[in-house]
């Protein structure tokens, strides 16, 4: 029985030690500060059977645009991959953010992560035009700062 | 002439390339992906002289308690400590938020942040209690991770 609930910030520990395991051991800690838990809770869900957590999104509204959302992270265990979990979890942001007046979500991923990159595709995401196309992917080069390309992806919803 | 405006998105590329060199070397720029800067620039500002950038502040409003503000990073130009700029920053950060609804601030820091430290406590933040006492200092281990121990402040404005 899988179920889904509204992320709290008791789930923070818990995530942050399997983090870099479900990303294939790329160190991803750091990008994952515990204000996201603490602050943009509302905004954020997890899916758990039997007590154990096996999939998490977390995102927030723009402040800037309030009428954009921005999903920042999103992990499946990957022994609970191909079985609907992150579909389910975006439906939930989705449901979450639309009736607080946003019609547009955004995320960005890494060009290497070729699984993110082909999920988000199959959900209905688009990826915005990039300054160069990687293996033929458009890519913003040094995004997140020298030598952090990103792909981004918009929705409207 | 030192001149105080609202952060931009297009100050990123500027404030991520001296970020690490800012804080003596530490790896931080994992921390300080864009979106803080596209999707909080609201609540972001940045301190110019002669159209160089030598201070910034940038923090959110929260999304679960809307009445509390965080300031996730604040950086002055080594050249340019103790002249004021942090003070600056803090008073435009408390002056846009508080309108807004908010009535108290938080922020973490690095138990070896000693001018973090110093600073935050000389304008009025206090720290709250943590799980242990480092060199004098209330901690919460592990705050943002394994290993990443904080000292959270607190201010009410």
């Amino acid at each position: 029985m899988l179920s889904l609930r509204q992320l709290e910030e008791s789930d923070y520990p818990g995530i942050i030690t399997v983090l870099d395991a479900w990303w294939d051991e790329r160190h991803m800690t750091d990008m994952l500060p515990r204000l996201f838990f603490k602050h943009f809770n509302r905004t954020g869900f997890v899916i758990e059977t039997g007590g154990t957590l096996v999939a998490f999104l977390i995102g927030f509204i723009s402040q800037t645009r309030p009428s954009h959302a921005y999903i920042h992270f999103m992990g499946v265990h990957p022994e609970h991959r191909r079985s609907g979990l992150g579909t389910r979890l975006h439906k939930a942001f989705f449901d979450r953010v639309k009736p607080r007046g946003c019609d547009t979500v955004h995320l960005v991923t890494s060009p290497q992560n070729k699984k993110s990159i082909a999920f988000h595709s199959r959900i209905g995401y688009r990826i915005e035009e990039g300054d160069r196309t990687v293996e033929g992917v458009p890519v913003h080069s040094g995004y997140d700062g020298p030598g952090e390309d990103r792909v981004l992806f918009t929705k409207e919803i």
